[in-house]
Order: C-alpha cells, then structure tokens, then sequence
C-alpha cells in the first residue's frame, strides 16, 4: 500500500507513518558501530511511537510540489527522518530535570528516568549529530550536482532551525521564563509568539521547507511552502496548549497540566480557550490562503491543516 | 603577519590562533538574532582561549595538501570554526554535574557553574547546530559543484566523528568505566583506545581530513592525511593523561589529577610514566611515517606532530 493522492486522509497519515518508522529503525546507528547502551537509549526515544507530524509534513510537501515525480518521496525521506531525530533529541533535552524535568512522553518514562541524566544528555547529541550525518550522506540519485545544491540548502535550513536562532533559543527563553508568568517578567504575546515561533514553529517550517527543496520546487513555492508551515506551526502550538488544559493524559502520552502547575506561559492562559481556539482556526486559514497562492490548494498540506487545527492528541 | 612557511613553529601557531579566534568571533550568533543569554553562554565557553589544536590541524592540512594555493585556507576556515564550535560543545556538556562534574576549564569556571546546567546543556545544543549550519553556508567561490561535494563529504566525517558512532559514544564509554578502573568491569587497554579513539581521536582525524578534502586533497592524500591524524590523536590523548598526572593546573587551565581522583582509566595508570612517554613518541613517529607516504613531510603537519609530543600544557 502506497500512500497516494486517493486515500482517505487517516489512511494516508498511517501509511506514510508507518514508512517512517521503518526508515528511522534503518538509520539508527547500532551496536557495535556505537556502544549498546548509547545505541538503546537512541532507540527507545526514537522508536516510541509519536505522531510523525514533521516527517509527514516533509513527506507531504515534496508530494504536492513534485505530484508526478516518483524519486520526490526517496528524495524527501532523508531529511523527514532527520528531522523527527531532531525533534526527539529536542524532546529528551527538554525534559531533563535541569530544563522541564518531566518524567512521562509518548507514554513511557522519560529517557533520564530510565538512562540517567548522562545517558540521556549523549542520547540527545547523538541524535542532533546523527541527523546531519543523514542529511550529507549520498542522495538516491548520486553525486548529482543540484542534488548536492539542495541538500546543503537544506542542511543550512534545518541547522538554523535548530540552533540557538530557533529551537535553542526557544527553550532559553521557556527556561527563562517557567515559573515567572505571574511577575512582571512574564512572557506578553509577543514575547509567547517570538518564542514558540523558535521552539516550535522553526522545525515545523525547516520540515515543510526541505521537503519542498528536495523535490525541486521553486524559490517561489518553497516561500509559500514556508509561509503556509509558519502558520500551520502556530494552530500547532496553540491547539497544543489548549490540549494541556481540557486533553486527558492517556490520548496525549504525556503529564496533562503540566504547563499550567510550571506556570508557564501558554495561549489559554492569556487569552481564555474560547480565544485561543478562534486563534488556532485563524490560523488554519492564513495556511491554506498560503498554499492557494502556489496553486497547492489541493495537496495533503491543506488536509494537514485542517487535521492539525481539530487534532485531539 | 600571515602564516607562511618561513615562520618559526611558534610564530605560525600563534597567527593561526588568531585568525581562528577572530573568524570564531565572527560566526558566533549574536542577539537580537537569539536571545541575549544564550549569546554570551555560547560566547564564554567558545572565546575562552585554548590552543586550537583542531582548528589549527584543519588549516595546516589544507595547507600541506594545496601549499601554493590562495583560497585552501579560505576554503578551509568554516571548517576549522566549525570543529572548534563541535568540540568546544562537547567540553561544555561533559563538565556537566550529570557527567564529569568538572568546575574548571580553561582557567574559569566551567559554564553551568556560571549559567546554571539547563542554559550550559542548551549552549552545547546550540554550538553543535551552528557548526552544521556553518559549514553548509555558501562557501568562498560560490555554488560551484566540487566544492558543494567537497562540503557535504566535510560535514558527513565531521557528523559521524560526533555522533555515537564517534564522541558521544566515546563519552557513553566513559561515563560507565569511571569509578570502575580497580573492578572488574574496568577498561583494559584494548578498551581505553577504543574509548580514546571516539572520544577524542575521532574528531582529530576529522579536523586534519577535513583540511584535506576542502584544499582538494586527493583520495590517497585524505587516506594518508586520516592516518596521520589517528596517531597523531593518540599521541595526544597519552600526552593529555601523562599531564593530568605531572601537570601543573596554572598551565593546563583545568583541574589537575581530577581523572584519577575519579578513578578514570588513564595511560598511566595502566603503562606506567616511563611507557607511557614512549608509547606518545611512537605514535607521533606513525604520523610521520604516514606523512611521507603521501609526500606531505616538509609540511607544518610534520612540525605539529612534534608539538604535540613534547607538549606540556
């Protein structure tokens, strides 16, 4: 079963789901190339499941850029891999008792709980370290010189969504920021915007984008492309922080109410669920007005929108 | 002052140091562009002076490859600031609490002694992400394709040296064996150079192939160059145990006898001073002999595998 243009959407989330999780299990290093328990402790987190939304919405958007190409998707898989590497390094740092300090993810105990801390800190670098090892490797089509050309565009995207510009810099600003929502040095708007737009949205839009570089869409779509993910990153984080007060800990795999007893900063907080959930579905739509105008209106990257802007887990 | 071939050892290492440290100044991300805290971590740890070995060995190898060429240096630097970023990171997360639990670097106090152990873990994250995200930047003779070959093979070695297959596993390594030297379960010396070989030596040989293949260094020369550049890692890895046991901390900038006070395995503890010093020189006299295989004797890599024989700090 491929996951083409005439599936219903569930399927075609499944399908392709599962074809990640098949590659992420083939480029995870193993024993004895690394040692076994660093090579486990990658695995667990890796391997325990998750939505795939970022890998998906790379696989995604090289599918609505390139429909007709039949190298889009291997061309694609790389990066979407390395992204969900990047993502879950993210993951097991943040929950450190140094950062968030959360003990339960995807529905299982944390990696420093089960690892220590040390383990879990190597887990973490040798996932960021791994996932650039991946995107250099050799494409599907060779040394191919455009090839090259988008892989190291893509390479520059995601290392800058991931650096201290974008991801790092996000989780600065939370670690700075946790505790302190009721002082005067709390997060406003902005402030909760600039930092989710890092911690969150950067990897989001890097997803999209490097899908769309590697199927060789123009600057022009790939602006588009970015423009859409920058928006549907938003509806994520806020649906996100709207599912840390009315979600139930069993669907979403992890502690419920935990932004709130850390006082964090979060969108209901500010603004009351009513206004947030008007604010994700705002959202929602500047993705879609942002895919209209690459004439991608009818791709998997609008059903994506709309499945992330009613998403319950 | 430029550093040319005419130069006494001295001399050249110092010009290098100091185009290294300038070209690090430069490429280090700086507020507004992250956020202020997390600029002045990344900046304490990486602008605090140290000798520069890898950098250095990176531009050195570029020079012995392509002595007669105006670019190979140019060509070469994002590289060399890169490893410089990679290795500075790993220094910052294995002084952690959770880790070496090291309070001394450098002749200051380690980062997370300054800035707490979530902003020195975020800070390491940071350093990784941008040396990727430098070394895919556009580099001095644009788009051309060789070169775009050449910086995705560079980021390839340098991504596996320090993913868990290379410094991470080597830590990993590492942190099981410490406290354990008198056990059983302690590293013999078959297990210490595996250790050595990931944890330091991978990103050595790294540094010097690097050079090699951004000056245009073919096949055989990389090979050779990458030769060198394991003993001269080994070497240096033996120097830096015999200094932590004879050492005087004012030099060497970091807590002295700190490996032994922890039990670590060392080159002493398992040879003994006197093999020790000659089981160094013979590893230098290896890279030498590799050196001249590929006809790169009279090169300042000769003069630097000396250096780090004879070192003491």
């Amino acid at each position: 079963m491929t996951a083409d243009a005439s599936l219903p959407l569930d399927d075609y989330l499944r399908v392709l789901r599962q074809e990640i999780d098949d590659a992420l299990a083939a480029v995870l290093p193993a024993s004895p190339a690394c040692p076994a328990d660093i090579a486990e402790a990658m695995r667990y987190s890796v391997l325990a499941g998750g939505k795939r939304f970022r890998p998906i919405l790379t696989l995604a958007a090289a599918g609505a850029v390139a429909p007709r190409s039949s190298t889009a998707k291997a061309l694609a898989m790389p990066a979407a891999c390395a992204i969900e590497l990047i993502h879950t390094y993210s993951l097991i740092h943040d929950d450190l008792p140094a950062m968030d300090n959360d003990t339960l993810r995807r529905g299982r105990p944390t990696l420093h709980v089960v690892y220590g801390d040390g383990m879990a800190i190597l887990a973490g670098d040798g996932l960021l370290a791994e996932a650039f090892a991946l995107l250099a490797r050799a494409p599907v089509e060779g040394s191919d010189a455009a090839i090259a050309g988008r892989k190291l565009a893509v390479i520059r995207r995601i290392a800058d969504a991931a650096g201290s510009t974008g991801m790092v810099g996000g989780q600065a600003i939370d670690l700075r920021a946790s505790g302190h929502v009721h002082d005067a040095g709390a997060l406003d708007a902005d402030a909760l915007r600039d930092m989710h737009a890092r911690k969150t949205g950067a990897l989001i839009r890097a997803s999209a984008v490097s899908g769309a570089i590697m199927a060789g869409g123009s600057p022009g779509v790939v602006a588009a492309v970015d423009d859409y993910a920058a928006s549907l990153g938003l509806a994520f984080q806020i649906v996100d922080d709207i599912l840390d007060v009315v979600g139930e800990g069993g669907a979403l795999g992890k502690t419920v109410g935990k932004d709130a007893a850390a006082g964090k900063p979060t969108y209901p907080a500010l603004f009351g669920l009513t206004r947030s959930r008007q604010l994700a579905s705002e959202a929602v739509d500047l993705a879609v007005a942002a895919l209209a105008r690459a004439e991608l209106r009818d791709s998997r990257l609008c059903d994506i929108a709309h499945w992330i802007g009613s998403r319950s887990s």
